[in-house]
């Protein structure tokens, strides 16, 4: 294998895409909005991306290996052409981040990407009943334009910035002259959390002009909370049962 | 030294042989079932693999040192022609663990390997008095194989997915198109674990048609029988022998 | 992106500059020392360098987001002309630290630099009134120099040398022909340090001839102090507030 | 600066040259045993080896700064010409450890060393008065001139094998068909140890026909005496001042 070996399953034509990424992080919410786009929507799988700058390992489903690699699917039955970015994994090393980062933004290049959408979450460290979606961007006309549909800029938030890919999504993007911006839905940082994640859908909604169902996360968020108010009854009495430590990210 | 270094002590001519690879991992498991392999059945030396990629060491046996590698040797004598990965150690670095595999698979290929088993434990964190055999493999058709010989596949078992050589022999090795599996034994993690590499050699019996013979692994297991007795006693009573400590991998 | 990638907003013709470095360290003394130098002077931004040897990250100012990097700028407005580099993140990797040392050192080539002066702190452990500035430099006559401006020059101090960066650029400096030296301002290690970085600046001043005002560092330095007084406080009676934890380096 | 940067101040001609190394490991032994030679004996520099992968540092003596390297010095005035290799550092990381070892095998052969001793400590955990010195070799040969000098070749020992630039010295040394050695005194692993440097000094007199005079290792070992009976002391009543704190290495 060479340092990153590309899958190219098919090759559809889209219309000046909107480049959406969700990889694991704080929360899961990145991964969690990523991956309820490609529920709510028919998606086809374009790129598969493997590279020895992924963790050593392979996930095993229903005894089936995968080996580990990032996806890229095309989303054409929105309102806008979608193209969603996700997987398990990060880089394991720095440089590993950057050369990763170098590649989705060759895939988006092969696609004439006209924009891109980093999805994440910002910890707060406390249980959050209404998450706010915190952003940043490459251009201050695309901050305006986030401002517009409720997005908060807030001095000197993220305190340490942004992180691993989609923090170089950004950067690197900007030097290749893309527009990005990530989204980070607020989030405990202790539970997987659909409400973040549909908080920034929500975003994503009014930013570029699609309609999203929620059904699937409803439920999902549905699950969380019986999880949480579980875990607030055990602060009171006792330990974890082993169901509730699935949901504990 | 180049990134890898290749010794060739001997080239038979095997016909359609099986890849069995067991280095160091939970429990010895696969490292104790591919030496005890090398026990029961003539075996020659064919490969030695040196690479920066292992740790910078020598280990020293009788006061002879020896260059820390990975050696392949060819089993000519039983039902089926094998060939026996094993070694000391795995890589110090990601990309390091995919780069090994894929020299791994160089060699499997200049072999002409048909199947590829991988062979390691899986923690359980407590004894396992009959340990079963979990496993993942890269077809539909190969995880049938094996269900048919007692293997168990198990949704989302195991939960972090196969970490290191052994995942990768799959992962990298499905993509030069071999049909590779992971057999792994159930084990405490706390323990060397012969019986745990017993049932994954009856598996691999079953699944290839060869007879192997058990007395030296019994003879070992018996004694991990006393280690045992001995810490649940200790458990009880008082702090491990330095004999007993020996066997706690 | 290369390894590194190098962008060049301004070539102005400097005579005979000197280069001097404050990177994050110690009491971010290095850094606040050359950024009150970009505060006092006009200066002009000539090179930004971009690394994967950086952190994978962005920092993020009122939304907008950069990617990590050093920055070069040109002071042509003191007795002497300068060039100060300074920026958010040293080398995340061994290696990586070499190479940025030698990026830096070939922008101080291509404008012929004089001496590299590389700040930073010592820690000392405890609260410093007076900080002296320790000295290291590539050449007896250097050492000289700086001891007539009364930096002090102790017998293995700092004991476990110097590291980063600024150890670099002095040790790779020397075998590209340059006399570096570092000055490092004492500093408790616990703080930021305004006192310790007037207590370098000043040494700067006579050694190169250059007239620095300090109006604004006296203000940080008297907000640290108010800082400290209530840090004297809390050790009799509580626990910090979120201001003051927002000065703790 | 490339990977590796050799200075080359002399290049006598020397008579089948013994390589000595003696780098910095448990209880400064090696070092010791190194550092000791070059007091004992006239020794020329002939040459430095600077990598990226050392540590980024410089060290600072009198205000002076020294980038890591390692320092090969010739002994031409002893019974057998010696070459013998120093420094302050191993590498960084895995691959680094290979890379340098081999570079160093590069300076053996270009002095067409006949045989190579790394020297090193065995960490023992308790305080040795009279330390034996373990061995490990390349060749049984070798083993056994050894063992006629009072080595000790133990089964199993040193249990983890020998690790970092001694280990592939013989590791990689071996490769290059050099007969190898490590001489390993018995040491506690908490001090540094004069009285182990000069176990392992009067092996290498031994075996290779050289005298050395010990004065000043006698007096370092004395001082550490000293040190040995005021810790004892300390652990009956307080704790240790400055001036013992500099010897626990």
């Amino acid at each position: 294998m060479d340092e990153f070996d590309i899958e190219r399953p098919a090759d559809p034509d889209l219309g000046d895409p909107i480049l959406i990424e969700g990889l694991p992080g704080v929360g899961h919410v990145g991964k969690l909005a990523a991956e309820h786009l490609l529920e709510e929507f028919e998606s086809e799988l374009v790129r598969q991306i493997y590279s020895e700058h992924f963790p050593p390992q392979v996930t095993v489903e229903d005894g089936r290996t995968q080996l580990a690699c990032a996806e890229v699917y095309a989303i054409t039955g929105a309102e806008r052409d979608l193209l969603v970015l996700t997987g398990d994994h990060q880089a394991g090393d720095g440089p590993g981040h950057y050369r990763l980062a170098a590649t989705f933004l060759d895939v988006a290049a092969a696609f004439d990407v006209e924009r891109i959408y980093a999805l994440g979450g910002v910890p707060t460290g406390e249980l959050v009943d209404e998450p706010d979606v915190i952003g940043a961007a490459t251009t201050d006309a695309f901050v305006e334009d986030l401002e517009a549909t409720g997005v908060e800029f807030r001095e000197n938030e993220p305190a340490g910035g942004i992180v691993g890919v989609s923090g170089l999504l950004l950067g690197l993007g900007e030097r290749r002259g893309y527009e990005a911006a990530c989204l980070m839905g607020e989030t405990s940082g202790y539970l997987v959390d659909p409400k973040s994640a549909r908080a920034i859908l929500e975003i994503i909604e009014a930013a570029i002009g699609i309609g999203i169902g929620y059904d699937s996360l409803v439920e999902r968020a549905e699950e969380m909370e019986e999880v949480v108010k579980r875990i607030r009854q055990m602060e009171q009495s006792g330990t974890p049962s082993e169901e509730d430590l699935r949901y504990i990210g």
